[in-house]
């Protein structure tokens, strides 16, 4: 008998009453009854959004609908300001250039947020940048950006201000229409309890004006295609329709555990809760500003940290992500979004230190349990 | 008590061993245990294909897959002959437009395969056309186009043939090495027997040497970080793998039934009986090259066809599919590809027979039995 936990940052648990609505015999999707799902979906997502614009799901991952936010709005030949934090920051970059968008690269070191000066000296530097485009949790350095202050500088600069929320929405505070975000894109394996395989892209109608206006290249990820489509509930290529069915009771999860604003509210609790246990096992937090969706843990030195979290694995079932690129055998994270809750957190700190003791480095854990006191129950 | 049954071209009805495994915990797909499925899966697909070359899973609908074939081997303001023949045809030519490629658009009556001499005549009168794109089986009118011949004159021009099997894989034959085709597309929510979802994707060495060539487009849709990725069993992009898994248990159920040949034996026959009983019921068939994975049946003269359609549906629970843009009320189609049996399309062809009845238009329902002896049991 062999329990197996999933801790990562994507995918993450899915709820069984969500699974289960994946093995529901299959519906057409050009029907009434799936028309009124995609519909009750839609209107819901506004909500995890806070946009009062349709978002759009895509039959994609999350990349996807990152370069369905970049082909729409921002042409080739047109700049665009990419704030390089991580490996995901770097993505923004990567797709600006396959489709002739200049970037202009902002690095930052992995682990800091931008910082927001830095923006909008360079928004002063470049005021034909079309886009600021970065993150809101850069997953691979459990990261928080200041959005809302970006948005500020964003709207007074006219250009528009794209966020990558693909592990942060449903998980951390995102008032998109109140601090005035112009494309956030996130997908379906993360806060949102699904298995991958839906891309989601919500525009403010700044971001819907210049789709209308721009030069665009792309057919697939049309999105004025797929709104007008979805002016009738419906979408132009054929939809991956069971996830959303299944992405509709996902919404009901969330709703039941008193909506959007009480996941972030407990992640945050969760994320705080998870710094407190590492410290008190004596381990260092990456992130100078830690996002609430996923703590990344620097792991000691001396220790393979890549057998570490490979042993937290395989030894004790817990799978937390360890660091991509140049942050390979240096961090675990674990993550708080989703279908995560104290316990599972207690359980993956706890096979973090079993599994530094089995390589030689035991640490203090009798902290990990008064930390989560009042989380959970 | 109402049982609903599907047999529309898309999607199909999935079998319940491939739900199930839909329901499973989900796990992550950086690990030993999925990479092991995407190999398996990916080896299991070649036999379907038919082709020496790993095909490639992409995480989107067919369209996806057809936008990858285009946008990574034919660069803008080359030229791509396009087999304009019904809905799907079209989508080829439109593509093609998107990207600034060229079509030089055959357009073939719909119901009519495409004349391969006139397609030569195309390839004689465009020597620079990089690519033909075609259909196997034109979902739209239930019609097959001579794959085998246009591969002839194709690799004798220096051209791609590109072809949209969306519909046909693994319903109808395709020998893609053997008879020279270049790229195939097709989609999970066919004759692959799973929800939609996934685009999957095969080059021939030619194919793939255009790929390296050409000058490119893409990122979401990159070929050739998919190659890549896939030389490790890996993706470039988080995959749609719990639809990777259950692609596993589909074609599981494929190799058990006997393999894909015994798969295509099987929907001829079974198509081969469909037209017999429509003909028994004094119904015309729509095509004039009739495919096996899906029949298209002319509906009467006088009588709404659209509302002969909604009728099997919303009375008898058996989901067909009707006309498409100018064929809108004049046709139904009743699948055959993947989960779908004999007693099926006695059902579905009955349902048919009960609502012209309905619609005051009665026909001879005597034949039908008889049609499909020998094809159940």
């Amino acid at each position: 008998m062999r329990k197996e936990r999933l801790l990562s940052p994507g995918p993450t648990p899915v709820p069984a009453e969500v699974l289960l609505e994946l093995a529901k015999p299959v519906i057409h999707h050009r029907t009434a009854e799936n028309r009124a799902i995609v519909r009750e979906v839609t209107d819901a997502l506004k909500d995890v959004f806070k946009t009062k614009n349709d978002p759009v799901i895509l039959a994609s991952s999350g990349t996807g609908a990152m370069e369905a936010a970049i082909v729409n709005t921002v042409a080739a030949g047109e700049k665009a300001i990419c704030v390089r934090g991580g490996k995901f920051g770097e993505r923004w970059a990567e797709i600006c250039e396959a489709y002739g968008v200049t970037p202009v690269c902002l690095d930052v070191e992995w682990g800091s947020p931008v910082d927001v000066v830095a923006v909008g000296d360079a928004l002063k530097a470049n005021p034909d940048a079309a886009a600021v485009c970065t993150t809101l949790c850069e997953t691979s350095t459990g990261t928080v950006n200041d959005i809302e202050a970006l948005a500020t500088l964003t709207c007074d600069a006219g250009a528009l201000l794209v966020v990558d929320a693909i592990s942060a929405l449903g998980a951390m505070e995102l008032r998109m229409d109140q601090w005035g975000v112009d494309i956030v894109v996130s997908g379906s394996q993360k806060a949102l309890m699904l298995p991958p395989g839906l891309g989601v892209i919500a525009l403010s109608d700044k971001a819907w004006a210049r789709a209308e206006q721009a030069q665009r290249t792309c057919y697939y990820f049309d999105l004025l295609k797929a709104r007008a489509s979805l002016a009738k509930d419906d979408t132009p290529w054929t939809p991956a329709h069971t996830l959303i069915a299944a992405l509709r009771r996902s919404l009901e999860v969330i709703q039941s555990a008193g909506g959007v604003e009480a996941m972030w509210a407990f992640d945050a609790a969760l994320a705080k809760a998870t710094r407190q246990a590492a410290e008190s096992m004596g381990l260092a937090l990456f992130s100078k500003a830690p996002a609430n969706a996923v703590t990344a843990i620097t792991l000691p030195d001396g220790v393979d940290g890549a057998a570490v979290v490979t042993a937290m694995a395989d030894t004790y079932g817990v799978r937390v992500a360890g660091g991509q690129a140049q942050l390979k055998g240096r961090i675990c994270r674990i993550a708080h979004m989703g279908y995560i809750d104290a316990f599972d957190v207690i359980c993956a700190l706890t096979a973090l230190g079993y599994a530094l003791a089995d390589a030689g480095h035991p640490v203090d854990m009798s902290g990990i349990a008064a930390a989560f006191a009042g989380l959970s129950g």
